[in-house]
């Protein structure tokens, strides 16, 4: 929700890579999210991120289930036809889960936004189970664990530096900045 | 490093409680430092300790090994003779493994940090082996995980809610002020 607003004012461009968490769990011998892995610190995380989206007025609600299955925006997210707005799409998708407490997975909530984008949603779902977008998905997950990402959201520099989860934002954008 | 400056500027009293991560890492399910235990994340951890002190200007060397045994140094910190200078005690603990690079559950190295703060080294060495003190560490210990905390530092406020990490120090701090 804050990346494009905390990036321009440092006139740095943001490129959105979406890619699929699950499989960069797995790999780290993760077979569920964290959240739920362990409960005591999952608690804290829900808290923290409770107090975090108070402290930026944000709107939260705590999604249930949890997680969910993001295959299908992610897809979406990377077709030609919403490349454009993939910003926007993206927030559209978070907000539908942590707000609304949408299922992401349900092609009802994902054509919402679509249309709310003015993107045909019939194109885009066509080209979601094209397999050149299915590759891209795959090619971005690999992506990703090359770059040794563990979590979302991660912040790459344009020379390689990592940066992790929301607190580190600024900071991300200020290696770009220097 | 921080915390007494940051609390100080809204009035906030500092009451430090040493306990052991051992037993609490070990009741969530891990047999040794999160650092070690998921290498792609450890190695991201270190990075941002790394930078992270730089950004605030402090010293930083890897310590290794990693994690050391704080035993005595949190028995130490609890005698006493170390009690009013418990602040000051703790930050040389970590000052001595986070840019010393030395061993902190060696009498040396601990024996050297009462000496500079002019605290009577046989005296405290007595008291740290005293029933009296070894109850105290444990006693932190369990309140510490009936609290729900799951790693150091963690600030807890007097009405109870809890804060994870040098990057929510300035939250607790606020928490407690406002």
């Amino acid at each position: 929700m804050r990346i494009e607003e905390v990036a321009a004012k440092k006139d740095i461009k943001v490129q959105w890579n979406p890619f699929l968490l699950g499989p960069v769990f797995k790999s780290l011998g993760w077979e569920d999210s964290p959240f739920n892995i362990y409960p005591i610190k999952g608690a804290y995380m829900w808290r923290d991120m409770e107090r975090i989206c108070q402290q930026y007025k944000l709107p939260f609600t705590r999604p249930a289930p949890f997680p969910q299955n993001g295959l299908a925006a992610a897809r979406l997210a990377l077709c030609p036809v919403v490349s454009d707005q993939r910003a926007e799409f993206s927030k559209q998708v978070y907000e539908a889960q942590f707000i609304h407490q949408q299922d992401i997975s349900s092609p009802k909530t994902l054509g919402h936004i679509l249309n709310s984008l003015k993107i045909d949603e019939d194109e885009a779902f066509a080209q979601a189970a094209s397999p050149a977008v299915k590759t891209a998905l795959r090619t971005n997950t690999e992506t990703a664990q090359k770059r040794q990402i563990f979590g979302a959201p991660s912040f790459v520099t344009p020379d390689g530096e990592l940066f992790w989860g929301n607190d580190r934002l600024e900071q991300a954008v200020a290696w770009c900045a220097s």
